[in-house]
């Protein structure tokens, strides 16, 4: 198939990534062949960039195509081919749970939408905007029946735990959007008891963001063969990079150079959305301060923003966010350590932890 | 464990069903211990009365438990069951995956509610006026994963089978409701050429609600051990008997017993729904009723219902459904006939076709 043609092409004209094949290990198992992240993304999107649903009824194919067609950095079902390949040669199986994990992250942005009403989404209009809240439910409906449907073409050898683990992190994907929902609610935010509790935010955090990407992995290896000791740390160095980049996105938003980020900063804070920051910013900041915070959640006064950032300096939450960061950043890392393949197998996802987190801290 | 206790009691101490057990064929395959179909909704009611989900958080598990702890008639379920004992004693399978159409049926009655605005299901509030619609969204979802985890717990023998009927399934009854939904917001029916036709409506309807009862009936089949044949004829039969059900279900609407059907008549007619009745009625009736019925569609005169039932009668479309009924429970009898089985164990299908279908028309 396409696919596999690519992939030997690939193997055969440029067998390494952006790693310097001269670094690498040569062994049995392959390790030259290794694909960077970046060649991984390139193979995902030629394979995915079909038709994924039937042509009628219309209009609900069409919205669930919709979302899909635009090209995204597809990380997470790239993370599960790189955890997969990093205990084998990529198994063919593993592609089809790539696409399974593709299909489920857009079914969860489509609903997220709907529930946030939110306008648009990866610089276009959401489906629930451009096709109605009706068919925008039903197509995300669609589009995780056909992730289960990718999952079906797996081999029996894996099935149960592989259905397992994406059942379990769906679950869990929801309940971080429930949390999520419910911290949103909580305006009144005159009582400090009131406020989200940090440890409840990461927790949010792991579960609406983190544990598709540490599951991701986690799929890839279960289909690689993978023992269950080193399937657990390839999780935990999912999990924790999934923080450490959260952690990284709230900062940037505040104290990113704009040039650098792509965007203006200070969007959390106008939409008054609960962050690292903010949410440290509210635990340790003093009385009058907090005072201010309230009123500047309350209104929508126009220096909103550079007041909001002046607490958050004085409270120190910037030097806070780098160096929370760079916790989960080193235990993300240490969990990779743990593995027990030739590190030069590593190489492709220490790779992918620069690309997530070397941004400006 | 508790249904396997209930079970041996149920066959020990009431081994047949309402059929007569003197009228049964006794066969070492054990036709006297098959179960009538309520027998099988108790032993279903009592097996599924358990939470199906955890208790954090609290808002997504409790609304997703909300719908079904109201007490069903199963049928869906239990169908899976009777497809299974069809073909031999039940499998402990069967049980998982009738849990996992039930999970799956509440899904979609949950969604369907979002969509359709509905205040009220099964007399009680719907989930997304209880619980708003952001949480009944997402516990929809939930619901439909936990359905897969049901499914995840049968033997790799038939999973994929299963799956792939079950993922089918899935796509066909969400194309049915987005088919409804398009239906319904036909708004303008001054032409003749924008009513839905008939053949388009009955595809409707055997996508939206025949095909998980002709479903139900496979999946358990398929866990029987069933082959090809003999699955196709039960699912023939399921589609049928649905179709069937649902004429049935329009023609009470507007010519039923009130006091035997259990409500009033002309609900279908206030809501201006779409029926087998409605839609052969504008297809056959003259000119001046035509636009007798437009006018009764677009304004809701007092005496609406009392209109369009003379406009039903005087086009007999009343004896039109008759025969329509008779034509598909017809099919799907000859489909049940063609099983090859004993017949003496098709007595609890045919039981249950005369439990759907023997309303007085």
């Amino acid at each position: 198939m396409a696919l596999e043609k690519s992939l030997k092409g690939m193997n055969q004209s440029s067998p390494v990534g952006g790693q310097g094949a001269a670094t690498h290990v040569p062994s049995p198992s392959g390790v030259r062949g290794l694909h960077s992240f970046k060649q991984l993304s390139q193979l995902f999107e030629e394979k995915f960039n079909v038709r994924h649903f039937p042509q009628c009824p219309e209009n609900l194919y069409d919205a669930a195509q919709y979302l899909l067609t635009v090209k995204g950095k597809r990380i997470r079902p790239v993370m599960c081919i790189m955890g997969n390949e990093l205990f084998d040669t990529i198994n063919p199986d593993a592609w089809n749970v790539a696409f399974a994990i593709e299909l489920f992250h857009n079914f969860t942005l489509i609903h997220d939408d709907i529930m946030d009403k939110a306008p648009l989404r990866r610089g276009i209009q959401t489906v629930h905007t451009k096709y109605g809240e009706p068919t925008a439910l039903l197509s995300g409906d669609v589009m995780l029946v056909a992730a289960y449907e990718c999952i079906n073409k797996i081999h029996n050898e894996h099935i149960h735990q592989v259905l397992h683990l994406f059942n379990n992190t769906a679950m869990q994907v929801c309940e971080g959007q429930q949390l999520d929902m419910e911290f949103a609610q909580r305006t009144s935010l005159q009582e400090k008891s009131e406020n989200v509790n940090l440890d409840d935010y990461e927790k949010m955090i792991e579960l609406k963001t983190s544990v598709l990407l540490a599951a991701s992995l986690r799929l890839g290896a279960v289909l690689g063969g993978a023992g269950l000791g080193n399937q657990q740390h390839l999780y935990e160095f999912g999990k924790n990079l999934g923080i450490a980049f959260q952690v990284q996105d709230d900062y940037l938003d505040a104290f990113g150079d704009p040039e650098k980020f792509g965007k203006k900063n200070g969007g959390d804070i106008i939409a008054n959305k609960k962050t690292f920051l903010l949410i440290q910013a509210m635990n340790i900041c003093s009385a009058s301060q907090l005072k201010e915070l309230h009123h500047l959640l309350k209104n929508n006064d126009d220096d909103k923003i550079i007041r909001v950032i002046n607490i958050y300096k004085s409270c120190k939450v910037d030097e806070w966010a780098k160096e929370l960061k760079a916790k989960y950043t080193s235990k993300a890392m240490e969990h990779l350590e743990e593995i027990a393949v030739l590190s030069s197998r590593k190489k492709p996802l220490e790779e992918l932890a620069h690309y997530l987190l070397d941004r400006e801290m």
